[in-house]
């Protein structure tokens, strides 16, 4: 008898804990990815900040095929699914499958703004990580020989643009990385010369955290020195400069884009319904309107839950990667998937060196505690027993030592304004 | 009073040496290099091979210069010297120096053999051993996926081309990692596909040490499945193929080339006498011919001691960098300096995991010990706490579980034959 193939396109938490549940059920489970590892994205932006390895936050999907039975992997690029004949359309390659789930996570959403998209720094993929840490020190070089005082202050200003998770904890983890390492490395560079700017659209940081930890994270930004400047939108970047709504100009080279998201691109060579950001919609258990064979889950996916879409976040992934991974063995036993229901376990944001902001079932943390609690929940969904100690080793480092080893300039980009 | 300036360009193992000796000692020391850190080239094959991430290896020099008193630090690519206005050039600027420490290391030679130099890999920078293992991963990827037998064994063979430490280095790690670990990772490929052929124009293996030990590394290298052709010379390689002299061809989609080094460029815009391999001849002090001021050090000086010439080794060019600073100390007392004198403390080259041959004071070492020794004092000249214990751990790691993390691929590369 030959084996029904389960075919997983996209390695991120949706995927990986889709291909989990389905390992050694009596399936062949093919596991879809352009790179050949599980990227650990929330830690992206301490890569960025000189604070870890790329390597720590990265994990090889053969290391995971060979311990689970059934399983193999398949490097390529996902150019098409053809739904109806049930085949997959590789770069190089296609082949058939019996079931599909695509969890091929999103990119950034520059909504349409060609300047911004050419020169802002973004951080879906580890590439983008490196990049960025490279950009920030070849600026500091440049501005430690830099005599002109305008010139050098323009080098050492950073625009982060976004206000979200992502936003905070780039913009948190770069003023440290200036005052506490930057500043001791680049004599020729005073503290004061640098600026790190937080532009949000709305009225404040952090809009799914309630009203006092969104407070509570703003506080604690400025007090570090970053400046938020709220209500403020980016309308272009072009050769040393940044162009606010409303006519404001700042002098910068850097800007890091943490304003929006959307699908996947693959998402819009499907030929099925989408909502907003470009999300496919999918049916209650997940799978696509009249392909029950075919699941979208994760980032992808457009799901309403009482009266609101679910978030783009790797709990939801998750969740999802393990409800379509259930749903398909229940297909093969003959019966019906149940719908998916998100169990929302909270979310958190750190903001710097033990400050953090988190709510949970109706709980809400802050300060050393939810930085504590960030840490250790990190930790634990790191994959890898190697990769949870370096990333302890390198925190723990940096926590005696206020120290960032991985301050290494190891490529040029050409993404500067 | 004005301080006098010792500019040091290179901040490998000679420069990095000569900095640590001025540090402190009533001079300003600019050290310069065209990297923000210094590298630890001899573990390079290590990253090459996926057995450490290339960040453990590097150390950034200013982490060294804020500790260093009197130190700073200019990253820049120095095209030039004005010796006789003391003067460095720059890509980007340039300054005078009242002393000069020239340490800018070597480049590997390929002979003038153009089809070599575009497509061949080489291990001098940290770029370089991350190409390569993105390399070797991307053809097992490949391979895997490669129906015809024929096809999918040129993907997996790969020629290393030199007899020396690096070439058996390399050439025993990669047969380590693909034994070992990839014959785990990729089920599609048969170990008894794959080749690793170590080529060697002379009639031995690691000809700078004693008979018994070159046997020894034969032997064990031969036994590890690395197919050893001695008396071999490549002249070309395109297309998929790498040709031999005497006409044999193997069919290849990678070469590996450490079978030669020379001084690196500088050497040849100096204006001053250069002897084999275009080293720059130095006099006993180390210093140039006319300019007692200036000195060449490690693998970009010739010198000549004993009736033969100072290999390009690092315990050379770090003897050599301490010397040359306390030159520069003595000239400021106003004496003059002696000659240079190069204690031989002995060589090592690893084959294997517990297998290595070392010569140190007449005596000779092979097998469990030698690697034992060859693995602490690796550690013991790596830069940084954080370095030596993130390598210790990737090789406890490795030791005990077989098991190389670092196996991702995070780029592309143009260098496939």
């Amino acid at each position: 008898m030959v084996m029904k193939r389960v075919v997983i396109v996209g390695m991120g938490f949706g995927g990986l804990s889709a291909a989990k549940e389905l390992a050694g059920r009596g399936l062949e489970v093919v596991m879809v990815d352009r790179h050949n590892y599980h990227l650990f994205q929330p830690l992206l932006y301490q890569v960025a900040t000189a604070g870890l390895e790329q390597e720590s936050i990265a994990y090889p999907v053969r290391a995971l095929a060979r311990r689970w039975q059934g399983a193999a992997f398949r490097m390529g690029e996902v150019i098409g699914v053809d739904l109806a004949g049930r085949h997959l359309i590789l770069a190089d390659g296609e082949f058939s499958y019996d079931y599909l789930i695509l969890a091929a996570g999103s990119r950034t959403n520059f909504f349409g703004m060609e300047g911004i998209e050419r020169h802002a720094f973004d951080l879906k993929r580890l590439s983008h990580a490196e990049e960025m840490r490279n950009h920030i020190l070849t600026l500091f070089e440049k501005a430690g020989r830099e005599p002109d005082p305008a010139r050098r202050g323009a080098l050492v200003t950073f625009v982060v643009v976004g206000g979200g998770p992502t936003g905070v904890e780039f913009a948190g983890a770069l003023r440290e990385l200036v005052v506490h390492v930057l500043s001791r490395d680049y004599p020729e560079v005073r503290t004061a010369e640098t600026r790190i700017i937080l532009l949000e659209a709305a009225s404040s940081l952090l809009t799914a955290m309630p009203d006092e930890l969104r407070a509570y994270a703003l506080r604690k930004l400025r007090a570090m020195g970053v400046e938020v400047k709220l209500e403020t939108r980016v309308i272009d970047a072009r050769d040393g400069h940044v162009f606010l709504h409303g006519g404001e100009v700042i002098e910068s080279h850097t800007l890091f884009w943490s304003a929006g998201v959307a699908a996947a691109e693959l998402a819009d060579r499907l030929g099925v319904p989408q909502a907003g950001g470009g999300r496919v919609t999918v049916r209650a258990a997940l799978s696509l309107d009249g392909h029950p064979e075919a699941f979208v889950i994760g980032d992808m996916a457009h799901l309403v839950q009482d009266g609101a879409v679910l978030p783009m976040m790797a709990p939801v992934a998750t969740q999802q990667g393990r409800h379509a991974a259930r749903a398909i063995l229940a297909l093969e036993r003959g019966e019906q998937p149940p719908p998916f229901r998100y169990h929302d376990k909270g979310a958190m944001a750190t903001i710097g060196r033990s400050a953090a902001v988190a709510v949970s079932h109706g709980f809400r943390f802050r300060g050393y505690l939810a930085w504590l609690v960030w840490l250790l929940l990190h930790l634990y969904y790191l994959i890898g027993f190697r990769n949870r100690l370096l990333v302890l080793m390198n925190w723990a480092y940096y926590y005696f030592s206020h120290e960032r080893q991985v301050r290494l300039i190891t490529g040029e980009t050409d993404r500067r304004i």
